[in-house]
């Protein structure tokens, strides 16, 4: 038999150590011949663009190299499938690729959209008779996927964001007067990347002295009046806020819809900096950490690679026994010490849903985190991958 | 005798391990008994804010965290001297203080600014037959100092941006349809920083496709026309472009000035966006870097700190032998192999002045860097700093 994986989606640190994942237990399992890789997800699939990758990841060192570069090696799309009652002509397409290829298990790593593509996909194949299975490999930055204790990708964008918080924090701090600094983080409509910063805490940063997240509710008056405390405290005000923060009188005519129906967001730091500059009047700043969050690999958490490359590898010994439709998934068992197992959940149970910050963890003040947020947090940033370096800077794997 | 060491102007990665520098030669000095720190640069020298620095750093371990923390752990000022001419107070003030700590030389760690507080600083003192020393320590990320190869601080700046812009170039890749992505780089009036994305290529990169510096020109028609060239053969097209970038006919209303007469840019990347958009009509995007460029230590160039502090060291010993009123350089001896040697220049040569990139590493097309300036560039990004973790995230020294 052969398989094929695709990756979907916005680029992470950590769908191509999914991939790497897929491949090598591929490689392991002798009933397993050709690995296909679809080129820009399931578009490849659809265009029958595919990539024989035994022939391109060669070695050893290629493998890590590939676990180790950002993004995704094979490309992406936001291709949303049609509801098959309606227009089954590309699924059609799909199934008569697959067949042609001998493809009898489809792996694709994405986020909620593409645990929609699963759910259709393998709803469809079921319905034609077929036995090819589809599985799903979560992977967002977001965190925002239900059903799992966690996503790949996240960790990593994690660590980044508490490392760069933290120099900014030092950046900040360096002059006799007051300041405030607005450090603008994504998060389409849950705040998980945001709440993130909390860690800080455990390296004894005071900073962020705010944060907020689209679960907190947030007003421009309340924004001021928290400001203005912390001033009161602290020369250089730190406020990390995340991208999906809106405030309910703000002009919302910029925001744009791609074809899932998701806002495009953008621009909460500087309305809050605009904010600060008219009604305070001290020196600030925003921050956007913009792309550099998903896919700044150089600082990638140790832990999220190698879970992420598990979490690949599962899903093909997943397929081989059977299963199809589902996503696999994180079961935390315990935080100290961090324990994880896997398992797998209907990707219907997944798609087009998000998985909001708890509000639980949010402080009563609403501008703040909980400890227990940081128990959560804190073991997903964990360890360090050796990153492979010429010249100074970091080698990607490129096909 | 004792001896005062401040650090002044925008943050860097490297202005703490030239104070790491100052105070290990300090320490291997047995003539020299107190070291103190000058809180916010110049500033602490009038107000009498110092500090001990040898109950504060108490360990080896301390001095290697101190030389991987970012920014100035002494705080920083932009406070400009006057002239003593014209109104000699707060010199009276600094000698006044200096003398009451037994201080005989005051080491400046700073920029052009910092320079020309070194020149009339070191001036007025000799005026007033004094035998204190003045040494100035360079550093700024915009490598823009006149008299020495480059400064301190910017070959971390040029990894971090080498290596970001890279994973930028994988994130911006990874679907099928037409883009731009727009990379706004520090850099007031000198494109050093923004050039130094030209080290790519050394490791097969393209891109960045276009390369825009202040030193080029750049007007609204040939940009799009470079855009719409490179997208005939580049379905994403990457930009840097420097700050400092200014189109003829720019609104420039949004420009403010310090009190050293420095307009702050922004916004050349949200132009360039905007034009994208309109005439163009693809995919684009602008992401500026922001100060992450100048603070982000956890990928900070090795050869870069360890120059920074044995240029902080050189200072010590140019002051004892009894040199005032200098700044000391880097004199580069070759390329491959990367050989320099230290040497010191008269303050005033520095003081106020800017050394722009030179226009014969600019390709004729102005929007691309030659081979020689990658010659130049590429020593000072090499090797990393083994950074002390905690927790997943960097350990930062803090007074």
């Amino acid at each position: 038999m052969n398989i094929a994986v695709a990756q979907s989606g916005g680029p992470t640190c950590a769908i191509n150590a999914s991939l790497t994942g897929v491949f090598k237990e591929a490689l392991k399992t002798p009933v397993i011949d050709a690995i296909f890789g679809s080129v820009n997800g399931i578009e490849g699939m659809i265009s029958d663009e595919l990539i024989d990758l035994r022939p391109v990841i060669k070695s050893n060192e290629d493998m890590e190299l590939l676990r180790q570069t950002p993004s995704t090696v094979l490309g992406s799309c936001r291709y949303k499938l049609p509801d098959a009652d309606k227009d089954d002509g590309v699924y059609a397409k799909i199934l008569e690729n697959l067949t042609k290829h001998r493809i009898e298990a489809f792996f694709y790593i994405g986020g909620n959209d593409s645990m929609d593509t699963v759910d259709k996909l393998s709803a469809y194949l079921e319905s034609k008779g077929s036995k090819i299975r589809v599985i799903g490999i979560p992977k967002t930055i977001d965190n925002d996927l239900p059903e799992t204790d966690h996503t790949p990708g996240f960790g990593s964008a994690a660590k980044y964001v508490a490392a760069t918080v933290q120099e900014i924090i030092r950046d900040s701090s360096v002059y006799s007067i007051e300041s405030v600094t607005i450090i603008e983080i994504m998060g389409r409509h849950a705040g998980w990347l945001t709440a993130s910063t909390c860690v800080l805490k455990a390296n004894d940063e005071v900073a962020p002295h705010l944060i907020y997240l689209p679960e907190c509710g947030l007003t421009k008056e309340k924004f001021l009046e928290d400001v203005r405390s912390m001033q009161a405290k602290y020369k250089a005000v730190i406020v990390a806020v995340s991208e999906g923060v809106r405030l309910p009188d703000e002009d919302r005519s910029d925001v744009v819809v791609d074809n899932f129906g998701h806002e495009y967001l953008s621009g909460i730091g500087k309305t809050l900096e605009g904010l600060v500059k008219d009604s305070i009047g001290c020196k600030v700043r925003s921050i956007e950490l913009n792309v550099m969050q998903r896919c700044s690999s150089h600082i990638c958490s140790k832990t999220d690679i190698d879970e992420a490359e598990m979490i690949g590898a599962e899903g093909v010994r997943r397929a081989l026994s059977g299963e199809s439709g589902k996503m696999v998934c994180f079961r935390r068992v315990s935080d100290i010490p961090y324990v994880i197992t896997l398992d797998t959940v209907p990707a219907s149970k997944v798609a087009n849903k998000e998985k909001f910050f708890p509000k639980k963890w949010i402080t009563p003040s609403k501008n703040g985190i909980s400890e227990e947020a940081v128990r959560y947090f804190l073991p997903l940033i964990q360890g360090e991958v050796n990153i492979a370096m010429k010249n100074g800077m970091p080698v990607h794997f490129k096909l």
